[in-house]
């Protein structure tokens, strides 16, 4: 079986952004109260947002199953306050519950959380529960930088996120660190801030004792780990002058790199120098790269071809593909 | 010939980080005049600074000579005001100058300039034009970040940087775009903020049309280019997918980067997507790693190591070593 465990509902049907949209027009209107209200979508416009997108892609590249959160881009908790993130996650995670009862072979539920830049993250608690518990979710997309580009929150290894990790701990379920659209204009989404954020995780991780607090608590960074295989080396040294513990150890239980990387040097490379127990396999589509290499004919993102195409044994694809997934995964039962 | 084009003097005697000391502190009395006073150094005292370090380095790796700045996690542009910032540029550049006379044939400078948050930016101009004509510098770091970590300045193909480019084009010098110190938590300085500042600086460019505008301006990013060469294949699809021409176009004879990317597989991939005429020496020591990895038995910054352990002929070899960089620093005269 092929896992995908980083896609995200890109494709959700357009009232989910028309309720979005009237959601923040109403913020520049106090006056207006903040109600939850409804998000009408049938269940026809769920079957054809997907069919032609992400069903498609699974049925051409021969994934089975993908682990599906809301659009990352979109989650935006730097708009209004925690009533508005709330509002909007409740909404965006209770679309993706629809898919996954819709498509029980095809998707398995990922949340959003109800971040807010600066505010107390054990408010994302409830939102956490009732999607694990409620709807069968198996994991949490956690943004380390609600702020959108000002990276203002504390790191990760703060105790300010400690009730957050608690609450996966006794769910057993991971975390993503995943970043939303960003709002500085320096940074650009998909390019620069999501490998930025990576990267800024991965340290933070590095230079903390998070895991002797939580030796079960299991990050996810994406996007093959931005920045990190590539300067392995650098990091390497660094984690040595510093005296922290070497990094296959500092990863072990707890922090693995997904397989978003679109293109073959790259994947080879990640998968030379990360251990093979600490990479899940994801394509993150469709997501931050639409378009056909003209170089092999085929979409940048179909990352299973790389990993098909790199000199793994077949033992090693499998974990990639499955084995460590569940791992990360408990709950996933498909 | 053996250029490293990214060295930093991070030894420098301790009388300049004590007037550096002195100046910030005099930042909490106002009272104190922001006099830019002088810092005494002796000839002996900068020839022991770099006999154990950068030139014994020199000397046991095989380099010839090393494009020399002021350490670039003490530029701290983000400390004080304007005013600030001029005088402590000034001194790290004049000791800089010294450095490059009592060994011209080691050492070629690079000038720090006095950036400040917000401010205007013409106001470097000065301090560049001071060092390439009176000291022959060859070329300047210009920080895309001087507020530290909130990356709060316009982006780099904003008319707000133009006036440096007029001048940077003027006298022919390139500039590396290089942060300092992070001042914000989230950030590790050598570890995810340079690579962060460097992923950042390269997708401004490419979603800009500066090079339209400065044919010949000239940036080295530095670390490899950040997270770009792994993920070159996104950024390459972000390209495609934005309209933008294809990377070895935009890079062509306006990106360079360097090879601060201290493992072979890195330095390896770097080498196979990035086109060999946009690569440029360098170890960046003594600096972000000072360690020997006991993998190799090696310097993690012994870069010129890998390049020569690489599968590329001995003409790209001389481009990466000599002849790109006497492209893009065309004052450099050793």
């Amino acid at each position: 079986m092929i896992i995908d465990c980083h896609g995200h509902y890109t494709t959700a049907p357009e009232p989910l952004n028309a309720w979005r949209k009237q959601q923040t027009e109403a913020l520049k209107s106090p006056s207006l109260a903040p109600a939850k209200g409804s998000v009408t979508v049938s269940d026809d416009q769920i079957r054809d947002s997907l069919e032609n997108a992400q069903l498609k892609l699974q049925r051409s590249r021969g994934t089975d199953v993908t682990i599906f959160s809301p659009r990352a881009s979109a989650m935006g908790h730097h708009v209004g306050d925690e009533t508005t993130s709330r509002h909007w996650s409740e909404h965006c995670n209770e679309l993706i519950h629809r898919v996954c009862r819709l498509y029980p072979e095809n998707f398995v539920g990922v949340c959003q959380l109800p971040q807010s830049p600066g505010v107390d993250p054990r408010g994302v608690i409830p939102e956490l529960e009732r999607c694990v518990k409620e709807f069968g979710f198996v994991g949490a997309n956690l943004n380390p930088d609600p702020s959108g580009g000002k990276f203002s929150e504390p790191p990760l290894g703060d105790r300010w996120w400690y009730p957050v990790y608690e609450k996966l701990c006794e769910l057993d379920v991971p975390a993503m660190v995943h970043v939303s659209q960003a709002c500085n204009p320096a940074f650009h989404t998909t390019g620069s801030y999501y490998l930025s954020a990576d990267t800024v995780a991965f340290m933070q991780l590095l230079m903390s004792d998070l895991f002797k607090d939580f030796p079960t608590l299991r990050f996810i960074i994406p996007h093959g780990g931005g920045a990190v295989p590539f300067h392995w080396g650098r990091f390497r040294g660094i984690a040595q002058d510093q005296k922290r513990p070497p990094l296959p150890e500092l990863m072990k239980n707890n922090v693995f790199f997904d397989t978003c990387v679109y293109h073959q040097p790259g994947i080879d490379l990640l998968l030379k120098v990360v251990p093979i127990d600490n990479i899940l396999f994801a394509s993150e589509m469709v997501g931050a790269v639409r378009g056909v290499d003209p170089e092999t004919g085929h979409y940048y993102d179909d990352t299973k071809r790389y990993i098909d195409a790199s000199s793994l044994s077949d033992a090693d694809k499998q974990k990639i593909f499955e084995g460590n997934i569940r791992r990360v995964f408990p709950r996933l039962k498909v």
